[in-house]
């Protein structure tokens, strides 16, 4: 039975064929103990000298790291195993000896590895992190699909940028000026009003000059909109959201946690409802932590995010920034117009931002007057003003990083990680 | 109880409030019917004069096309209603008149409804078409979520080409060049090597100069890659999805498919396995045919494509096409390496092509002669040898349009409404 390893559990004391890779062995001399992956999982093989043919114990002898061959062998429930299964091998069909692997056991320099993505992706942490990935992408369809939320791309490529913004990747469109898109928001706002509810998933790009580790170029962002919605209904949604992403990645994803050494006691807490506090509120706070270096009216930088979120077990909600500091179509709150009815959702152990929303103005003066005040004067927005004229209704969205939500799930250091060829100021290789 | 027109099915005889649009309505003197929509659905409001305040009444006589207001009423089954249901108002709470909505019910040219595409996502049949298109998108994560794949996301700004073409979107990438994606298929080729079973689902681009009804310049594209995997089984993969796209559809947006007046019968035949005709059988048909412009070894164009889907019921595959004209990476037929291992699947009814599919060449020096032949020397392209070198095994993958697929499902003529906002030639407004 040709299968895989993920599937290995059906087939108990069954003779099965599976083509895999060879990521290590060792040989006490009579039995070849071979380290085996086919994409699904991880196994171990073992060969005993006198069960198997001598053909076969000779090809096993000369395997190197990364070979390809199909192995057959029976299936043994095993619980000392990490996959709680063996394969005693019983014969084995070369595809390709491969040599000089250039990742080996050893430690190697991260830009060495970068260079190697395509390789690198083989090794066990790099495969964990992408399923992680895999399954916050699964977990995010079933969330919004469940919700009744209908999937709308907006285009990539625009003929103006979202928020007025400097750092964008410009191209030739045929006789005319284009951008890549930092953001799909306007245009979702436009089908929010022909769907009710809506959500995009697909990549976005920052041609910005920053190198930490929190940034990439090209980032994917899910980016749902919704009418007849305001900022309330619209936290809740958020905090539901990520619980679900974390549950579901606990469910379903033990395994590769495990591979990761992740801490679950710190993801099994995250479930909704997450705390609040507001703009005003953490500016107190961190003066109460002897911050000295911000005033109101002032953004959060990196340090002020991971204290803020450091009192906190779970993600917290920064809700009503100053207007002046917030992107120019978000709605004032009623009575206090130097706020915005907005929220940055921080997630704990310092990984920052993961959610920017907020409620968007629906009033089409108040959209006119931040245009002006913002330089809009690109007729390439006439559209967006139209939204508030045919028809205009309360609506709030939001948008999620994905790669900072799995670099959080994931409890690594460093955002590269999670992207399958990331993006980066240096590197656009492999 | 604050609800959708989609589920009023569960509050029948129950009073309901829903933010809504007005879309059209007609007064009998004492009787108002207003057709409403909330991006759910569409149901017909009815006001009895005697019934309502006169508050109510009034507003409701000046409400115009695509004004919003929240309508309060009691849900009644009526076997007579499109939707089976409609609603008995008892009060409305306007929240904004709209003046001259630019969509009327008239006809208007195509340039004038894609100069106000944020607007036109409103009526039914583009309503109707992008929750197909949702529906197609959903039913693909299903697919393969089901079938233990893995999705990985290949990067959109790349240093090269996949294909030495031409026809690629160029940007500065800080201080080097990077283009748009055409194809992530290279990428997803080393992640097979890493995961197994992986496919994509992204925005792809070309700028090509062509205006056809079957051309987007940025359009999304599956891209699906197995290891281990012969094109014989790469092909079972592709007629079980795209036959599970069609049977999602029908199943899930009955109503949608009757907006659009499609033809059922056309679509609920769509089972695999689908008929497969090799390319030297489809040049014999269209000579049959009276076809006198087609040579063995040329490419065939759309009136060729069409002509050999009509003399099938089902999608068609069209395997087998001469070495020459087909991508570097395909691998030959055993035996006969003037062909290579690969299909076109094309959609019947003239929609022409919607995958292309092979089995790739896993044999280092034979993709290093290949290399050669088409002039890739750029060093970009180092890594994809490295996949070859470093345990190589029998892979395949295919790549579906999603675009053409949602407008042969839809049964629609032009390839520009299967886009929430479509990328043409000379359009990139809105
Ligand atoms: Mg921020
Ligand atoms: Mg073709």
């Amino acid at each position: 039975m040709k299968t895989t390893i993920s599937k290995v559990s059906q087939y108990v004391d069954q003779e099965v064929t599976i083509g895999v890779w060879l990521t290590n062995k060792r040989s006490s001399g009579k039995i070849q103990f071979l380290q085996l992956r086919d994409g699904t999982g991880f196994i171990q093989g073992v060969l005993v000298k006198k069960e198997v043919s001598e053909e076969a114990w000779e090809a096993a002898k000369h395997l190197t790291q990364e070979s390809s061959f199909y192995v057959k062998g029976l299936v043994r429930k095993d619980d000392r195993a990490p996959s709680g299964f063996e394969l005693t091998v019983t014969d084995l069909n070369i595809i390709q000896y491969a040599t000089d692997y250039p990742i080996t056991p050893k430690e190697h320099g991260t830009e060495f590895l970068m260079d190697h993505r395509h390789l690198w992706l083989r090794s066990s942490r790099q495969h964990a992190i992408l399923r992680i990935r895999n399954e916050i992408i699964r977990a995010t369809y079933e969330f919004f699909n469940n919700h009744d939320f209908i999937k709308i791309d907006p285009p990539i490529l625009t003929g103006s940028s979202a928020e007025g913004s400097t750092d964008l990747f410009h191209t030739e469109y045929f006789d005319r000026d284009a951008y890549l898109s930092q953001s799909g928001q306007l245009y979702m706002e436009a089908a929010a009003m022909a769907f009710g509810k809506v959500f995009s998933f697909g990549p976005t790009f920052r041609a910005e000059k920053s190198k930490t580790r929190r940034h990439l170029i090209e980032f994917w962002m899910i980016e749902p909109e919704m009418a007849f919605t305001d900022h309330e209904e619209s936290l809740v949604i958020q905090e539901n959201y990520v619980s679900f992403l974390v549950q579901s990645v606990l469910k379903n994803c033990p395994s590769d946690l495990k591979t990761l050494g992740r801490d679950l006691s710190k993801l099994e807490n995250i479930k909704a409802p997450f705390p609040r506090i507001t703009y005003d509120d953490a500016i107190k706070l961190l003066k109460d932590k002897g911050f000295n270096d911000i005033e109101w009216g002032e953004d959060f930088g990196a340090p002020h995010e991971t204290a803020i979120a450091e009192s906190f077990d779970l993600p917290v909600f920064v809700t009503n920034y100053p207007t002046t500091i917030k992107a120019f179509y978000m709605k004032p709150q009623p009575g206090r117009e130097e706020v915005v009815l907005c929220a940055d959702l921080l997630a704990p152990e310092g990984y920052g931002e993961i959610i920017g929303g907020s409620q968007r103005i629906d009033d089409l003066e108040l959209l006119k007057k931040r245009y002006e005040e913002h330089n809009l004067t690109d007729p390439a927005y006439k559209w967006y003003l139209e939204l508030r004229q045919f028809g205009s209704v309360p609506h709030s969205g939001f948008g999620l990083g994905l790669e900072r939500t799995v670099a959080w799930v994931c409890g690594i250091e460093h955002i590269r990680e999670t992207s399958p060829f990331p993006r980066l100021l240096n590197r656009i290789y492999p």
